[in-house]
């Protein structure tokens, strides 16, 4: 999407001098900086600090991150290395192994001096495909948003949670996508962002919708069922860090606060989530997904803008206190009207799951 | 309760003198300071700017803010102006109303020249009762607790959303008192801390049990569903700024969201609320109890700790960014398991309700 007027990707690779250019996203709404990448351990770096975030970025940054491995090094063992290192950087998103297990299998299939060229393809290749998932998201989510506007006539309160925006993924946003092209269709939609505490995620989706000129309204993530009791929000969109093959979603910590309060008004619950994103190895998700921990001073300090316009922080809480800061929550399939896909809409039921992907009636979780 | 091994109360009179000291809770948790108070202006003011904050202590800072008045000028015109004046300082508790009611009241019944005595008497009879009320909610709270306790043997976890703490009363606290008293008790409890946001109230909350060492942990508003999802909550308590006739649970912003998925996972929850919270001339709390709106500012600007020590804030969005900021949401009796009141728990309905208070069959809203 744009910024400033300038087409960008959130993450673009310059492979004649064998580096990835990334948006540093700690850095916004703030600043906008971009950062050049060089190795898979910068890459690493990159997506444990968060410099890039969401499900899709960070398993195409892992993908580049093997390239980059390769480019070092093309040996099995260099890539074995580089794809354990990249697979613990972050616990709680799919499409982290998903991407690895992706970039393994193909860089197998060649041998050792074709791998540099195969591993740069590859990577590019999950980039475009991407990009092609977020738009066939956005036209599905988009044909959702136009009924709702034609029965009701007036414009549409969406309801979001944390960022599932275009720099969460490469372009468009799973979330972002169907909003951004409602509102170039001439579809009056509204969106009420979370904040999305610890980290204020939905500072960066404000920051989004305002670059796309989309009306918004920023709360805090305790206001969300207040707006729903009021009749303010038609329908909640969020993004997904893992979807089981039973439809249960598991994203950004608070997002099941909001899917009971959606259930309690009769509100539909979609999530928006690309392929990549549903893990069929796991039946159980509570018992089955890792829900990372963050560290505690995550909700301690909090960043922004000091009185001389520097990126600054406050603590808010001592050191000394004792402070849980799980990442992510699971929302049960039964809370979720539909996963919205690029394949279409489906019901969050592992029949009608398996029903749009037949192949995975045996599990293989990076195979799509 | 003890600040550095002293007691205090959160607001009291030198009224020799002529004047109420507070605790400024707008530098809690960073800074313990107290202010002076001469003025019904200077009353309103500190109510309006939340120095003095929670529902049954802006009651009892309105009862001071009346006597101060009478203290310059005792005439009907000028308790009339006062009353106004401090009644339209925070529109959701209903506290303020009933104790408003209930000065003027008293004041009615004496001649001109008794009503300085009389005010300073009645006002420190409303913080005395606070007390007592605050200490009974305890007692009933403490004997839950303590069936909770033998039932699981284990300590018992306990969520909660803001503060209703003894800063937010005159001593004690509504949902503090409970804890204090198990405490105390050699019960082993342990207290969820949302930090609630905008304003994270539930660092002052933190304090509070730190200072009387029980054992609990801050989260944000996000995490409470992924805790009650997980077995990690035994029961809600929550305070109130107003319940109805009917049950249903005005309160602090996100309130309603710990209630519904309280609910979804069998949770218990309690508001802990004395006669003074409930309003008896409400029927239907979403039509009925005004939601108080605040400054945009209080979600785009936090305050905290800068690296020098001194008391800073940061800008986390932009002036221009659109803020909603609802104070106040509205559980429904229907999710609520029960009203932890001074004469006992009650269940949130119309009929139990009136069951403990008959004379309520006819409404008269500051009548205890």
């Amino acid at each position: 999407m744009k910024v400033r007027g300038k087409h960008y990707r959130s993450l673009w690779a310059d492979e004649p001098r064998g580096i990835v250019h990334i948006i540093d996203q700690t850095r916004l709404p703030y600043a906008f900086e971009t950062a050049t990448i060089a190795d898979a351990e910068a890459m690493a770096d990159a997506i444990r600090t968060m410099r890039i975030r969401g499900a899709p970025l960070i398993g195409v940054g892992a993908a580049y991150g093997i390239a980059l491995a390769v480019s070092r090094d093309p040996s099995d063992e260099s890539v074995s290395k580089a794809s354990a290192m990249l697979r613990t950087t972050r616990p709680t998103a799919v499409n982290l192994a998903w991407a690895i297990g992706r970039m393994r299998e193909r860089l197998a299939a060649v041998p050792v001096n074709e791998r540099l060229t195969a591993a740069w393809n590859e990577a590019k290749k999950i980039a475009d495909e991407d990009v092609a998932l977020n738009e066939a998201i956005g036209r599905h989510g988009l044909a959702l948003l136009e009924r709702e506007h034609a029965a009701r006539k007036r414009p549409i309160n969406i309801l979001t949670h944390c960022n599932a925006g275009w720099i969460a993924t490469v372009d468009w946003g799973t979330v972002t996508a169907p909003i951004f092209m409602a509102h170039d269709a001439g579809i009056p939609v509204h969106v009420w962002v979370d904040e999305t505490r610890p980290r204020n995620q939905g500072l960066l989706t404000a920051w989004e919708l305002t670059g796309h000129g989309v009306p918004h309204t920023l709360v805090t993530d305790n206001a969300g069922g207040h707006l729903m009791q009021r009749g303010m929000v038609d329908l909640v969109l969020v993004g997904a860090d893992r979807v089981t093959r039973r439809g249960d979603v598991c994203n950004k910590i608070g997002t099941y606060l909001k899917a009971a309060a959606a259930r309690a008004n009769d509100i539909p619950f979609y999530a928006c989530v690309p392929t990549p994103t549903i893990d069929w190895s796991i039946e159980n998700a509570l018992e089955e997904i890792p829900i990372e921990e963050r560290s505690p001073d995550e909700v301690r300090v909090v960043r922004g803008i000091d009185a001389d316009g520097h990126i600054s922080q406050v603590r808010i809480a001592p050191a000394m206190e004792n402070v849980a800061n799980p990442a992510f929550d699971v929302t049960p399939a039964s809370f979720v009207t539909g996963i919205i896909t690029e394949k279409g809409v489906v019901r969050a039921s592992e029949k009608e799951l398996l029903g749009f992907w037949p192949r995975h009636k045996e599990s293989k979780a990076y195979l799509t």
